[in-house]
């Protein structure tokens, strides 16, 4: 799960960003973005209609701009915006308290007590703390940003998981991108039908840590299924063979800086190349009450790149920015693939409720929900979904919610 | 909705509270507990088998535990346990800053940037405070804690309304016990087969504060169906006739202090004697990430007292604790509710949708959706539910998740 923050791509990568003026460009951004010094981000959106030139700004793209002069700014590496609040001294105690703020999700913070400081460390890509919190467990944070905590890592590790492995029969094999911790890992090898795990993760200070300080995430990788690659993942996918995977999962880095690509159509179709026909990805992909702007974007790149069903996921992560995460479901074109509805449900997979350790979070019936989106989402992202032709709405006593179609879409909205 | 952090009750009440021993008593909670001075709070499960003297403390009540030195601090009104962080310069700016921290979420708090001070006062019951918040819009605090934003007020207001009134067909009488900004009532108003609506709300200034700051939520009011009663919401359930209500949405103060009563077994039992057989309560219960131990002794006390259907549902809402609240949805005896499946669907009610301001967040899939539990509350709660006959679990295309029945359970469990 950390890598989703941290940086999946080579150092050299920053130099391919040409600077755009802050005033034009379109940022790509993810839960937790990373604070990138004096870095410029690129227009990451390629082929999308909505960048059109001389239209004003939408309110998440304003958001972004505000990370402008933050990245100039010199700012403690857990904490930033001016929300830093030092270790003080409170009734004869010293009580430690770090707060976490981001220009991604201005004007809020969350923040979690400190009981203890178990680890502090720099890799060439970034830094690793880990400390016990007083009520979430163990949280593991990478350049400021809240990765995962013991308490609710469950929600994320089995959603971003299984929505897609349990989407598609018998899956055999599995690309994971980023997911240092194991966790993904971890919830992969519940099924039984995987042959093979392939792990691509740049950085392996973040793996040794989380092997020392998170046991129960990092037991995904002594698996014998899995096979481990440190390097850059874009790379990594390159080289794959075509048409080689049933399912990719994306647990990446922020699209900020470095890892910019993750999120543009290039990648994009890196990916699906890498697909076999009918194969799926999961990405994560943003709140919806945050950044419904930039989940339009991704959105409307992976309906031009994978040609088969393409839907949004939520599900409840209380320390991720506005309590939600999200997920992208994307299936290339070939044997249809209908992501509302397990086709292969965790509960009939012989021992996968409990292998490891039980299931926490996810079943078949949180699937089915995690599509279900409230009005205001659903009027804003489900022109940009795609349907496959055996895709049902669930059935439902209401009548379905008049939706209004956007001019240049020929898709079907769920109701 | 303010009100359910309000207090609902006499001052005199207070009197009524014994003070019992911190190490035997459980605690009544709410999402955002206010800190009531040096008051004690009692023991609040009637009837419930896990109190049981001898029984370890589930985490949850160790957490409220910590609300005790917390109670004797000298704290500012809006911000507790250390986290106060005062205006500071940044930059040549005044950058205001509040922090919410409170103990029944110990270890973690949420913080919203404040743009400007729009209203301070206090009235009898409570300190009420208005700010535009830098990226939530306008925010109502009562004595220091969240109450709304004008951004995520819908989910709120929709799903506490609209679960229940969706559930039953025709609603004509309805109930609300706080909701003194009107959001409740807005809500209610959808609804053309309700014919009248009292209200009982004991601060007058929240009313008042809520006209002049939110006439997005007060709006409510203007409805010629609203009869409104300010005053204490026990004594005026006492007064209501027997039978007299199809649905009562209890949008409630904290059950810490004076509103303890209101998660004790004789306030739903006067509820119960309020509603027609068959009518229905909806009763804001907690997050299912913080005090499933709660919600338990709450789902427990409701089963004995309505003997209908008895359901936990949640959904999303940002600004408060873990980013979710949830619902307790209760049937009455009498002819049958089928919470689980909308019988009174809003996309079918005439200008429903519309009425006054869109719908935002409920439709009846989320409605469907918000009764669907993650693995662990599923575990843990939904022994304590009951099911009609007449409500059959969600169509799935997976096995239904076996689940440990409580010893002493009769019930059926959702699939």
């Amino acid at each position: 799960m950390p890598s989703r923050r941290r940086r999946l791509l080579s150092p050299h990568h920053r130099l391919a960003s040409p600077p755009l003026s802050l005033a034009t460009q379109r940022l790509g951004t993810s839960r937790r973005s990373r604070i990138n010094g004096g870095w410029r981000r690129r227009k990451w959106l390629d082929g999308g209609d909505a960048a059109a030139a001389g239209k004003p700004l939408p309110p998440c793209c304003v958001k972004a701009r505000a990370a402008a002069p933050e990245s100039e700014a010199k700012c403690h590496a857990t904490v930033v915006s001016g929300w830093f609040t030092e270790p003080r001294s409170r009734g004869g105690k010293t009580s430690k308290v770090q707060y976490y703020n981001n220009p991604m999700w201005p004007g809020e913070a969350h923040s979690l007590k400190v009981e203890k400081i178990l680890y502090q460390g720099k890799s060439p890509y970034q830094e690793v703390l880990v400390f016990e919190s007083s009520t979430y467990g163990k949280v593991l944070v990478l350049d400021g940003i809240v990765q995962l905590t013991d308490k609710d890592e469950c929600a994320y590790q089995e959603m971003i998981t299984h929505l897609p492995l349990c989407s598609i029969p018998s899956p055999k094999k599995v690309l994971v991108i980023g997911g240092g911790d194991g966790g993904v890992l971890r919830e992969i090898c519940r099924h039984g039908s995987v042959e093979s795990i392939d792990i691509c993760e740049i950085d392996q200070l973040v793996i040794d840590v989380c092997k020392d300080f998170f046991p129960d995430l990092a037991v995904g990788f002594k698996d014998p299924r899995v096979r481990l690659h440190v390097g850059d993942a874009v790379e990594f996918l390159r080289n794959a063979p075509e048409g080689t995977y049933d399912a990719i999962i994306v647990d990446s880095s922020d699209p900020i800086g470095p890892a910019q690509e993750l999120v543009e159509k290039p990648f994009f179709d890196t990916i699906a190349r890498a697909l076999r026909p009918g194969g799926v990805l999961c990405n994560q992909a943003e709140s919806m009450w945050l950044h419904t702007h930039l989940i339009q974007d991704m959105l409307s790149i992976c309906r031009e790149t994978f040609k088969g069903s393409v839907h949004y996921a939520w599900t409840s992560v209380p320390t991720y920015p506005s309590g939600v995460i999200g997920f992208l479901l994307c299936a290339k074109e070939g044997p249809p693939v209908n992501f509302l509805i397990p086709a292969n449900p965790i509960e009939k997979l012989e021992g996968a409720m409990e292998a490891g350790r039980e299931i926490r979070f996810y079943n078949s019936e949180m699937h089915r929900a995690a599509f279900v989106l409230p009005t205001f989402a659903r009027k804003e992202l489900e022109a940009y979904c795609t349907t496959t032709e055996n895709e049902q709405p669930e059935e439902t006593a209401a009548e379905p919610l008049k939706i209004a179609i956007m001019p240049n879409s020929e898709i079907l909205t769920a109701s």
